[in-house]
């Protein structure tokens, strides 16, 4: 993402200081648990793709800065709720809030930011973007459920999981490109063609996310491998797998998942079978027809460094390892 | 309650039906989670307030009925996470969702909750509302956890502890006032005084609320009597003490707060110090002072069947035993 980081340098860094700014409570503490994660080394992803989207539509002023910060906050929430939830030790290399303060505060944090999101984007006025934004933290919210509900469910179906990550993933990334281009003052449907490219970058995302799941290393993921299997998470690897096995197979993979406590050996023998199957480049085709789709909907949009940018980040999303 | 029940009977109908109608959701189960809390005999005091305070400033139509429905998702929403923080097992004579399908569907279907409210809100496009309402939930987000990190500090003053009240309770009970204002066409006085009455309201309900935990029985309560002391909570009763225990009660009351499972035993010894002091009889006190300078705010309103009704509910609130 190096020359994309360099393109939006002066708007990157007044993201930065935007997050500082808006980041406003009585609470000292509460700074503290949104600094250790939000200041973590997250990529960015969402606010640079409010930033390249309004940039690419137009945008001479920086109106599109905060709602880029508070998208990130948004998305800061959801990963306090999701280590609560998933009760995650690691994320981006470093402790979680649960593990260091408890559950507790994690759930009240990220409350606390949701509501400060929408206070914030409430002060701001613009209606369209708060229509957007609250329709799709909905829809997030709803999407996390859907997954909790799919837990261990081994006969989870392929439309079943493109439905859980369409909500859990791509809708927030869809808005963060409707909303550039709402802040853009794109026209109808310029605007409707980035939400689109934006959906199916999120599922492009999601989808190298759980293939990463499986083939990454603990060090360069940044996080522990293999935590969907020990999450009870099916994602589209297995649910490929599940498929084409074997009943002595399944049993393999029922078990693995029936277990309190996943071993790596469980790991490996369920990633074997996976492979035998091609899971893994079923589910890394899949997410690259995501990004195919998505960079058709950047031709209505005329050349320029910002297009070259959203183009460059789509291709990262499927070649990224971490 | 009853005859403020009877005076709004067709608003209190239509609220139900609001409640069910616009609790939509892709997914069955959240509505079962949030039917199994909303449904289970909780007092609608928010709502009540929105409604009276609409019909006292004038409303004719019945705009406030959604946002009645709203600010009762609002609570609701902080009642699950509340459960999960605080660790409940029953809530209202019931189990607690926490209880019943584990603190990750409480944590995500609050979540849904606070961010289904706004998206109704933003669709209803009143920008004041939605001001109030932001900020108000934003306060209740800081005030659970300025509560959280004062869990078991025997330090806490009065003061630290009246502003954990003010955010956590007295915010939104302002609110739902305001709103009502709002909605009812008032003028900035009379929005004002409105707002003012929802907070001494508020705290004095709190108050209330930490007077119950000490002296209620559990049949008539539906939870557990003296849950604060065994979740750490500091509230009035036991600050009064402690500025007026010799250092040996100090040490009995610390014993209690320190054990990982208070007793029975150790509560009646700590209810035996506070009542030597008058603790109960003092935060009783205040509650009365906060429900008198709650009604000094109505005096500003015509006299009206709906006045009366905000009066009553006002004494309500200090004589309930529940």
């Amino acid at each position: 993402m190096a020359p994309v980081s360099e393109l939006i340098a002066k708007d990157l860094a007044l993201l930065e200081q935007s997050i500082e700014q808006l980041l406003t409570t009585k609470v000292a503490f509460i700074r503290e648990v949104v600094h250790h994660i939000i200041k973590s080394g997250g990529k960015r992803i969402r606010p640079v793709l409010v930033i390249l989207s309004a940039k690419m539509c137009g945008a001479q002023d920086h109106k599109h800065i905060p709602y880029a910060a508070i998208i990130e906050f948004i998305h800061t929430a959801t990963l306090l709720h999701d280590d609560v939830v998933d009760n995650a030790k690691i994320r981006r290399g470093r402790l979680t809030a649960n593990t260091i303060w408890g559950n507790e505060p994690s759930v009240l944090v990220g409350d606390f930011l949701f509501t400060k999101s929408f206070d914030l984007m409430v002060q701001i006025e613009n209606s369209e973007v708060l229509k957007v934004m609250s329709a799709a933290t909905t829809s997030l919210a709803e999407g996390e459920i859907m997954e909790l509900l799919k837990t261990s469910d081994l006969n989870t179906s392929e439309a079943e999981y493109f439905e859980v990550i369409a909500n859990k993933t791509a809708v927030l990334i869809a808005a963060a490109c409707e909303m550039g281009a709402i802040l853009g003052n794109a026209d109808a449907q310029r605007r409707n063609a980035l939400r689109q490219f934006g959906h199916h970058l999120g599922m492009a995302f999601q989808l190298k996310d759980d293939f990463l799941d499986y083939v990454s290393t603990d060090s360069t993921l940044g996080k522990n491998v293999g935590i969907d299997l020990k999450e009870g998470k099916v994602t589209l690897p297995l649910i490929h797998t599940l498929r084409h096995s074997t009943p002595e197979e399944r049993e393999i993979i029922t078990t693995a998942f029936e277990k309190p406590k996943t071993t790596k050996r469980d790991f490996q023998k369920v990633k074997k079978i996976i492979e035998k199957y091609g899971g893994l480049a079923y589910t890394e085709n899949v997410s690259k027809q995501h990004v195919d789709s998505a960079k058709e909907f950047l031709a209505l949009f005329s050349p320029s460094p910002y297009r070259d940018a959203l183009r460059d980040l789509a291709t990262y999303i499927i070649t990224r390892e971490t």
